[in-house]
């Protein structure tokens, strides 16, 4: 299964992926997934969001609450890794051939899902695909997001409601780590017990066009000056809590090498280890934002455009899974997943993560190797084997 | 003629221009100069670069050296204002018909040029098409720019050998004022002296994509803080020092909200009143972002991609101008122009300037009063017929 993925998105140049939502790539992932629950005999069932869920055994066998559900998401980041989502996807099928193998008669119903735009990196909103079908986010106000290139989602989808998490009691997600947790601990395989809360938040700034040459130092209006300070003023403040600050995404207006910029409009990822250190760190982040502004003369807008509270996995269903999987470390993560959303949502939920030698995630450093890849689909396996054959009380 | 240029190329959200070459815009005011020049009897001659003259009188009236050139350019650069270029365009076919209108017989070939991609917006080289004309820049080399696009220069035009400027024995051109100078002087008009060393540099600055949540602050490798820096050094350098240096262009991979960026590229622009201060200047903003990129783990390469050494312009015919416009102020200016590139290549070169109450350049809210700009009509004529009626002796 691995090798089918590994060229779809691949950039020549970084090695890295682009596996935006709709676009060719993501599109030729989403027909692999068709294929792999096609050759399987499982039902492949897509809400109107795009969201996909393959369906061991027919409705009819099994009650239509208490579905087990598992999966990941199969878009990336620009330029990421192979392993942040399609490894919860593919361990996923990997882990249901495992259990056939055993011969697990399941009780319960399990579904194997591949969430849409789980990276935001399209329509700028993370999770949005089980932010949807959770009806966390309402669709007339999705329909109007646009990509880059002006794309409204309203003219990608037809949108409409989702009914693909009717009846899900469980949902488990199995994610390659994204940080050195396991690394340090020397473990294959770890469960989440929470996410960081993280949010993020538009700084737009004004100034005034002039000319780079003619115009005086001290007439300017210049708001990259303002951006400049406040990246490393986030950076600085991150440092100091304990906490995490990035500015990774910028816009400049008109981005010409002889024009001091009318505008810079930038992005802030910040997480942080309650909700309450999240609104300092932002708020500190801001108040140096803007009391640079002053002396710079350009104007700061601050825009929260997602903010996710902290989310703590279901106490009982982690400590069973830690467990089951003979005591593997629990650590919390800084990266928000389908599996949050779903939790919020009142789905009790768990993740499974598997070690990343690197360390490095949203890159194509990311890596993951064969045997802790085995582990993890061995770990999932026995997960839902304990979820669907009832061995876990859930 | 004003009143014909202005919808061209205009931004209904901004007021600013965009006319880049070969775009639908530029290839607008192309057709606007030929139909200008023919309304007037003139011959359009266009270079194989895409440069524009339109001659005044047959050439065979005339000997083939000892011409007289006016003129400017007609793009902008991205978001620009209505008069940076076109002003001296129209100022120049004003001047032509008052000269007529008073009577002038000129005893030398008298041409009203446009250069093309003045502003190096689309191709990234400034004075392009006056450069190649002079033969400062090889077509070959020339062929292989691309634009933000890919497209390059090559496949966009033809190339070859420009004869546009042979036997041509001065330059004249006008501009709009580009910062303060004749506000605090209260004067509609003045004569440039030179220009100012100046160059543009290319930061390319490589980091390590992560994950911007999971990852500690520790652990990145972020050429975003790199760039940050840089942008504040060359910023607070260029006070200190009294010159001009500017970060207005940036390019940042991936690019994502959530992904600290594999690589920063960004473009300085510096400015300074002697070939030895610009050396001082860009050293030292390099050795910082150098010193800054030990501390971040980045590393820094910088490209010089266009250095001009300081400008003199013709210092007889400087003071004739001066003095047969009464008198007017003699300044220098930080910007490039066509003139400067004349001038280097050893063609005899003046610039005259009109006020800008707004002392903003390169920016939608760049502007010039009517009777200045007809004050700069007036000046020109004037200029123009004592070079071609012979009373100047050029």
């Amino acid at each position: 299964m691995w090798r089918d993925l590994t060229p779809i998105g691949r950039s020549a140049s970084s090695g890295g992926y682009f596996r935006q939502p709709w676009h060719p790539a993501e599109l030729e992932l989403r027909a692999w997934f068709r294929e792999a629950a096609t050759a399987r005999g499982l039902e492949v069932e897509e809400d109107p969001f795009g969201n996909l869920v393959a369906w061991w055994g027919p409705a009819a066998e099994f009650a239509s609450t208490g579905k087990v559900l598992t999966g990941s998401h199969l878009d990336s980041v620009l330029d990421g890794g192979a392993y942040d989502g399609p490894l919860g996807v593919v361990s996923s099928f990997a882990a249901l051939d495992l259990m056939r193998e055993r011969g697990v008669e399941p009780t319960r119903r399990l579904g194997v899902a591949a969430f849409v735009e789980e990276e935001g990196s399209r329509f700028g909103r993370a999770c949005l695909g089980s932010r949807l079908a959770v009806g966390a986010t309402k669709w007339s106000d999705a329909a109007e997001l646009t990509d880059r290139d002006g794309v409204r989602l309203g003219d990608v989808i037809e949108g409409g409601e989702s009914t693909m998490l009717d009846g899900v009691a469980t949902y488990v997600e199995l994610h390659v780590e994204q940080g050195r947790g396991l690394i340090d601990l020397d473990a294959p395989v770890g469960v989440h017990d929470g996410i960081w809360p993280h949010g993020r938040y538009r700084y737009d700034i004004a100034g005034r066009a002039d000319h780079a040459g003619t115009t005086r130092m001290e007439d300017r209006v210049d708001p990259m000056l303002t951006y400049a300070m406040t990246a490393l003023a986030a950076n600085k403040q991150a440092r100091l809590q304990g906490q995490r600050a990035t500015f990774g995404r910028i816009d400049v207006r008109p981005n010409g090498t002889n024009a001091v910029p009318s505008h810079v409009t930038a992005w802030l990822d910040a997480r942080a280890e309650s909700d309450a250190a999240l609104v300092s760190l932002v708020s500190e982040i801001e108040r140096q934002a803007t009391e640079r502004a002053g002396r710079d003369g350009t104007t700061v807008t601050v825009t929260a455009e997602s903010v996710s509270g902290e989310v703590a996995f279901d106490p009982a269903l982690r400590d069973e899974l830690a467990g089951l999987l003979g005591g593997v470390p629990i650590l919390p993560t800084q990266a928000g997943h389908d599996a949050g959303i779903l939790q919020d949502a009142g789905i009790p939920t768990a993740m499974l993560f598997v070690r990343n030698p690197s360390g490095v995630s949203h890159s194509p450093y990311e890596s993951a190797e064969t045997a802790d890849c085995l582990a993890g689909v061995e770990a999932l396996a026995d997960a839902l084997t304990g979820l669907v054959a009832g061995e876990v009380a859930k």
